[in-house]
């Protein structure tokens, strides 16, 4: 059933944009979904797309460029007239309207929303322009199904049909008072099996969750999963109904959010993908290295400073990259468990009882290692004492990186920081340094060199 | 609007539960939302959670049953009969159930699916029960408004106030042949804008997409999003409608996989939470903590095979845990881009040009990083043939580590393995050792110790 996008269909397209067959490209290009137009796009040169935007319907074109990937849709925006753009904008719900505009030159953004014909179309964009980025507000589409408590089923209905031309889903009727304050809502349900009669004061269900303008993106991701809902209304500070925010939207933030994390913790900095230019990759990547070279250099310090051993105890020193393994890996994995629990909320119970469990999973993990160590020491006839003070100074470098993977993501969310940033590079890098430290110190202790 | 829960109230409820005041508990929890009543029960002892599932109306424990942690749910249900469980099965969607019921040894699954009912959901879930879990048949759901094309508007509406009853959310209206095969959809908009006396045949969309129970979830995901799908029908071999999947359920599939990818990455195998048990936490960590070991064992072989060096060139044994963290850190950017490309269909273009992009990228990263370890070699007043040895090796170790993180995952990938094991201790723990030879190897080269 799915349409599969092949490079003979590719060449087809490009060779009849070449000759300029718009009839042929229409013909061919007529069933297929945005979706896939916007595959499509993706694959051709900028001029090519830009082609295809203005000879198809723009009822097909603003989809497709809202599914295109930022970078292909800026070289097209970049060959329309803002003319032409106010034409696919018209096309589009507001809040998609408003993602397109926001990556425009203000400039241009003037005379885009000056050749928007639909005037409330277009107002209804500049008011969404002007809530924060990361709160309901400018997430929200203007696009709803409203309905007052006073009107009847029957007279719903009509409105409803007259409103809904402009709704591309309708999901829930949200109703008013006289005063336009959200009171309730009424799901389609309601509607198809009340009677005609019945007044909505009689059959609409008071309880509705909202969100306000201001209530930030994450906040609304969390009660929209928490409460399974599938679009919620947005009100602003008086009580006034003024959008609503669809689950399409908030799975697109989800994963959004879910790739910042991955990508943070593994040392990539910004949103970048693996077809990004060589440059973005680098500023993504560089910073992060920057860091771990620090560290590394830190670590030379610290060698330096016990060179005593080198004489009697040269072995210590082969082991400095297993312990700055085991430091970063377990401080790795406690960060990692921490900061996802934090972010769906299920770090429970006081900092002393994870503190507790966390040295004891420490000691069980870490005397397991310990006794491989000892047993790889057996093997290779290294002397006894320092096959135990290896394993002892690593036990006590996993004790403690296991705390400070634990505990820093939580003293950064207490103070409002992202725990997020506390995995990968950061914690590996300090953990190697500390480690290293702790490892000589201790062995230091124990073997008096 | 938000309902808070507290100490104090939990503390209430505990109370009223030791006294078995079961009209004050039904009236204090009255107006709560299901989702806070799984916080609740989540907060009880088994016990006191079990008394409140067979206080409350089944419409509403059954849905807080979904919501909580499978762990809280399996002792929840180990305390109630299979008669009780079979009332709670009663009221949830058919794909809730199944997942409820699969959880149950099979000798108690029998007994509770007799005890149902309502033969015709009983039927539904041993349907969806002999699915293979990770298809679209065992997320789906029974329940669904279907209507034929031969049907009026008007006589729709009727059947549809029938079926809606069952349904927990009307999302599209599927439209079927006599046979029962799939034959398009009808949109809640095109039902209220359509005249009532016209025909399902005239005014149904015969483009739909859909799925078949074999379906693998992740590419029921795919679909769902890049067609921006609140649903999709399922079909089975012979093309029947039998159930559709709703985005909630994707949402939940979406995030359960970021998850998985992440705590891969950080070196945690299996599904754990920070609130797990010690002895969970251990299984799920300590494997690749024990990789990670072996790999350090395998650096100290490496190492003592170099150990003419340590006469002339100790400072190359103090670099080897900066070596080790950059081999480790590359390999985990390059993979983890990669992992997400490959996981948004987004790695384009021959292996050829991903190997000149990324030996491109290593090598802008290694020489900046090479001049900082010069510079430091400078400071410290190092021999100036010995700084630049360890850029040199440096250098070469950053361009093998960004080709082994990029290669091995697309080498897993076309071999049907996930490639998010390649992420993490995996490829930290290989870099760690063929960066440490690499950097010993070409240093001995250019040193000739």
């Amino acid at each position: 059933m799915q349409f599969q996008l092949t490079t003979e269909f590719i060449e087809q397209i490009e060779q009849l944009i070449s000759i300029k067959d718009g009839n042929a490209l229409r013909e061919l290009l007529h069933d297929l979904h945005f979706a896939d137009i916007a595959d499509i796009l993706e694959e051709l040169t900028s001029d090519e797309a830009t082609y295809l935007i203005k000879l198809l319907e723009t009822e097909i074109t603003s989809e497709a460029l809202m599914e295109v990937d930022d970078d292909v849709r800026e070289k097209i925006l970049d060959r329309l007239s803002p003319k032409e753009i106010a034409a696919e904008l018209e096309e589009m719900d507001t809040d998609d309207a408003v993602d397109v505009i926001a990556e425009l030159d203000e400039e241009i953004q003037e005379q885009v929303i000056d050749e928007i014909d639909d005037e409330e179309h277009a107002a209804d964009i500049v008011e969404l322009l002007n809530y924060d980025e990361d709160t309901a507000g400018a997430l929200m589409a203007k696009e709803l199904v409203r309905v007052k408590e006073t009107w009847t089923i029957a007279g719903c209905v009509r409105e409803m049909r007259r409103q809904a031309k402009n709704v591309t889903r309708v999901h829930s009727i949200y109703v008013t008072n006289k005063e336009g304050k959200l009171t309730g809502r009424l799901s389609l349900k309601d509607l198809l099996t009340a009677s005609e009669k019945a007044h909505i004061s009689d059959v609409f269900i008071p309880k509705v969750d909202y969100v306000t303008v201001h209530t930030e993106n994450e906040e609304v991701a969390r009660i929209m999963q928490k409460y399974d809902l599938e679009a919620i209304p947005v009100v602003d500070e008086e009580g006034i109904l003024v959008g609503r925010i669809t689950i399409d939207d908030i799975v697109d933030f989800i994963k959004e959010e879910a790739e910042k994390d991955y990508q943070m913790a593994a040392g990539i900095s910004q949103d970048v993908e693996a077809d990004d230019s060589i440059w973005q990759l680098t500023r993504a990547r560089l910073p992060w290295l920057v860091l771990g070279l620090f560290g590394g250099l830190g670590a030379v310090y610290v060698m330096k400073g016990f060179d005593e051993a080198l004489a009697k105890y040269v072995e210590l020193f082969f082991f400095t990259p297993l312990i700055a393994a085991m430091a970063g890996n377990v401080g790795v994995q406690s960060s990692a468990i921490i900061v996802q629990g934090l972010a769906n909320d299920n770090v429970k119970g006081s900092l002393f009882q994870r503190l507790v469990k966390e040295v004891g999973l420490a000691l069980i993990n870490g005397v397991a290692l310990g006794l491989l160590v000892i047993a790889f020491g057996f093997f290779v006839g290294q002397e006894r004492l320092v096959s135990v003070t290896i394993a002892v100074s690593m036990l006590s470098v996993i004790i403690v990186a296991a705390l400070i993977g634990t505990f820093v993501p939580i003293i950064l969310d207490k103070r409002g920081i992202d725990p997020a940033i506390a995995t990968g590079p950061f914690i590996t890098t300090s953990n190697d340094i500390f480690g290293i430290f702790l490892f000589f110190y201790i062995s230091h202790l124990i073997l008096d060199f």
